[in-house]
């Protein structure tokens, strides 16, 4: 029952909120996890690490050739084993292929971090390159999550990142739907996920409380662990946990997707 | 007069919604405008083009060698020029580089495109890699602004993103801050822009009238001229085209930005 999974979207729509979270949610329960963040800004695990950011993998690979477990794998709330790939100097350089790399170093340094009962895969924004599909390509990953909300703009990023999973032949795991307060939001991306041949397995409401966490640099799990968000995470965490059901989703056409939404506008 | 802007930001603070709406604005007000897709999606122009995504240059390129300018250009809302770069297959090839062979596509195929009073550049969410700031880079831009909310991590990429542009020597023409209903958003937008050197030129509040036209296809301008977030949009466009003040931001270190967002935080 391990799992090593990977949580792509729209860039902005929520994948390290809920990333780090779903994180929390399953160490409270005793689990074994690791999140690895492969975003070039290195923010997956800030809030799992009382609001400090860490050292990545691709800047102290900049600084020593040895690097050492110690120097990059960092223990946060509940024990979550925290890395982030990193990414090149902003402005310079090509972020995708150093996730590849870091993620060698990885298995060098750590081995037994399969041994995790939950790997989570924070991937950036948009699969745009080959470099950052890498995780699924090199086979680190065996399921894959979509996250969207109800709006267009995310619904037509998710449709495109399914169509590029199909273009490598991996198969979804499901969507899940972070409310951005968009009308009638939960039947639209259920729909969505009905008419790509998945489901929706997931819809975390919009909170204030998942904000003003992260402004003081804390999950809503450590910070506020009796609240209904907290509730909504830990119930998210076991639906993933359990789920066994993957398809090879069929992307929309984009006039399908137009009449879709529109079908929700008003 | 003539303003050749770049709008950065986070994934999913608002980009290609902003720019669109802006360059709907200015074109109602009698200015001759282009929009530059820079976004592997090729999402910015969709809502200028009544919901329909245009066949994007680096499309074009790999059907055919000599793209003429109707392949590629295409009128929309109020007349604004609609191009969009586009990008590798999902899943394969580089996506940075591209900007540069359709930018360079354009100067070919449209040198008049430099007679618009405003041609605006929307750029894909973090300045990761070489490609990303190419048309920066290329002197093709002259101005940035950089998009954010009052949340931490669209801060925490306004902050990276002005730390780039610092260390190619660029300097900046301040900050809009978008919504997404943080406490205290605009306050904090605003301390931000003036730690950083800059300052907030825009807000725009967070209107449902701004999802429920994207969902038609549709930017609020057009669909919405009356309403008051078009009025937002229209005071916006204004400001920027008579902005003439460019600073060399100074980024905040990370203790700083995580006091500042704890400062707003309840
Ligand atoms: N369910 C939610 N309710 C309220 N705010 C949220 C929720 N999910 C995410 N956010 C906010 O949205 C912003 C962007 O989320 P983030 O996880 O950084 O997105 P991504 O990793 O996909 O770019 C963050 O500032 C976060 O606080
Ligand atoms: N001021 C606003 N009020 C309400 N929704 C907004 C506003 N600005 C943007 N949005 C919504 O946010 C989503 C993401 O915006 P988008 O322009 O695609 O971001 P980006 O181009 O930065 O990735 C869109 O679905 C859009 O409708
Ligand atoms: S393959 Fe991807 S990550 Fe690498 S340079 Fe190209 S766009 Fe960037
Ligand atoms: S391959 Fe991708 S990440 Fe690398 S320079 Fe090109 S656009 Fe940037
Ligand atoms: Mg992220
Ligand atoms: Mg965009």
């Amino acid at each position: 029952m391990k799992k090593i999974i990977a949580i792509y979207g729209k860039g902005g729509i929520g994948k390290s909120s809920t990333a780090s979270n779903i994180a929390a949610a399953c160490a409270m329960n005793g689990k074994k996890v690791m999140l690895i963040g492969c975003d070039p800004k290195s923010d997956s695990s800030i809030t799992l690490l009382g609001g400090k950011r860490i050292p990545t993998v691709l800047d102290v690979l900049r600084e020593k050739k040895n690097v050492e477990k110690e120097d990059v794998i960092f223990e946060g709330f509940g024990g979550v084993k925290c890395m982030e790939v990193g990414g090149p100097e902003p402005g310079v350089g090509c972020a995708g292929r150093g996730i590849i790399v870091a993620i060698e170093t990885l298995k060098k340094i750590y081995p037994e971090y399969l041994d995790n009962d939950l790997i989570i895969y924070d991937v950036p924004g948009d699969v745009v390159c080959g470099g950052f599909v890498a995780p699924i390509k090199k086979g680190f990953v065996n399921e894959v999550y979509v996250l969207t909300s109800g709006e267009y703009m995310p619904l037509y990023a998710a449709n495109n990142i399914c169509r590029g999973f199909n273009k490598i032949g991996m198969e979804l795991g499901g969507i899940i739907c972070n409310s951005r307060n968009a009308d009638r939001e939960k039947e639209l991306a259920e729909e969505f996920s009905d008419r790509i041949g998945s489901k929706l397995i997931g819809y975390i409401p919009k909170d204030p409380l998942v904000q003003s966490c992260e402004r003081d640099g804390f999950s809503v799990l450590e910070k506020a662990p009796d609240s209904e968000i907290a509730g909504v995470y830990k119930q998210l965490a076991e639906d993933l946990l359990a789920n066994t059901d993957r398809v090879k989703a069929t992307p929309l056409d984009d006039d399908a997707l137009r009449e879709l939404s529109k079908k929700y506008s008003d």
